[in-house]
């Protein structure tokens, strides 16, 4: 985050810092917490977190320790692509989760990742990686490659420039397979990851279109290795990737971005 | 907002002041728009509005005009009882929905209103009071009349100071038989809203309670008016708030606060 000698600049980069010091693993944090994460002298951080709070962007829970407050979680609620997203496309993952018994995520392009806007699961299921809000590389993820696939060429210049990482000893790291995999998911529509991420977990994505004919998210299935043939699980994958596409007005005429 | 003569505290209430310019029915905004929302000089706001979008807390689309970004809609996620309790709730809601075709709503207590953080519905229904992150008064919404009547004095107390709003002829805005309403909430488990918030609008709402007893949140349906008995719906409606209760750790032997 930029610092700069110009007073207003750092004081509000020092609130965003206190902000963006609450993570998946560490959403509840105390002021020392904070004043470690952020680097901070201990009362700006008391400071800038009671200020915060009196605004409901944090609560302050009986222990103390910080959390997100409601009132940040409805003003995220109103960033595009998520709150409509979801709710069009749950019940398109509810009959694909109904009909395979299988983890069903939907994410966005977000920078150079992927992130999940809406997953169902089995309850026990709780990695962090896969949870709403959590983002995926797209390079070796299902969702990962399509957004990537049709995310234009520059992006795909950017992700290759930046080094691709090795996540398991399946991950795809020769630019010129993964650019030949990415024409494929192009042309075909979807994607496949064989353990390239998680060791034993393969996905299959496809793409979901706006009326516009814009690929603005991935929808996926994510099944242990050997547990389902992919061709068995990809046509009712696809329909249910246009059936969400129908709902943001797409319309089989209507010519796909970037293909 | 407070503003001090402190300059750091300025600049930051600035800097909140610009982010919480969104709002559900204004979610793009331009520089002008927040100039003019903010009251705050347009090279101040066009300043921050960029810093934020630098960090990804705003985006700015090809029109030029800023939304809430998907990194402040992640940090959002982190808030206690959204995420976690949605999908908890989820399955229970859509059997309830399945079962009655009715609106499902889950909400929670923050600070003087009930904010709605699940609802299924028919796709059509679009209201911005009941969308995900809308806000219901507690004395007339079947959801806030049980967040209050568990919330304890204090709260009640304030809620009635402060006023009783009236949106329809049938809103209730004698405190002795709110209070009374309340009482009989806390002893049935649910509350009755008929025509109270919108006329031709009746809601049935009940409580669901964490581990250590405490109502937590509020789940209800609504329904037009005349369409569905109440006492049929009643016993699907507790019997799901319980279900979303267990999945939060209570048990029947557990006393429920504020009872």
């Amino acid at each position: 985050m930029p610092r700069t000698s110009e007073p207003g600049r750092s004081v509000s980069s020092r609130l965003l810092e206190v902000l963006f010091a609450f993570e998946p693993d560490q959403s509840k944090l105390s002021l020392a917490d904070l004043a470690r994460k952020t680097g901070l002298p201990h009362a700006t951080v008391r400071r800038l977190a009671m200020e915060l709070t009196d605004v409901g962007a944090l609560t302050r829970q009986h222990d103390g320790r910080f959390t997100i407050g409601l009132r940040l979680w409805r003003l995220g609620t109103l960033a595009p692509l998520t709150e409509s997203l979801r709710s069009k496309a749950q019940p398109f993952m509810e009959d694909l989760y109904t009909a395979l018994h299988q983890h069903v995520q939907l994410a966005v392009l977000d920078g150079s990742e992927a992130v999940i806007i809406e997953r169902l699961s089995a309850p026990r299921a709780q990695d962090l990686l896969s949870q709403v809000g959590g983002r995926l590389p797209l390079h070796c993820s299902g969702v990962g490659k399509v957004v990537l696939a049709h995310g234009g060429s520059d992006l795909v210049d950017r992700v290759l420039s930046g080094g691709l990482k090795r996540y398991t000893p399946h991950t795809l790291l020769d630019p010129a397979v993964l650019r030949s995999e990415l024409a494929e998911c192009r042309r075909t529509g979807y994607a496949t990851v064989r353990g390239e991420l998680t060791v034993g977990a393969d996905s299959i994505a496809t793409r979901v279109m706006d009326a516009e004919g814009r690929v603005v998210a991935a929808l996926s299935v994510v099944v242990r290795t050997g547990s389902v043939h992919h061709q068995a699980a990809l046509p009712s994958l696809i329909a249910a990737g246009l059936g969400v596409s129908r709902m943001l007005g797409w319309r089989p005429g209507i010519k796909i971005r970037g293909v």
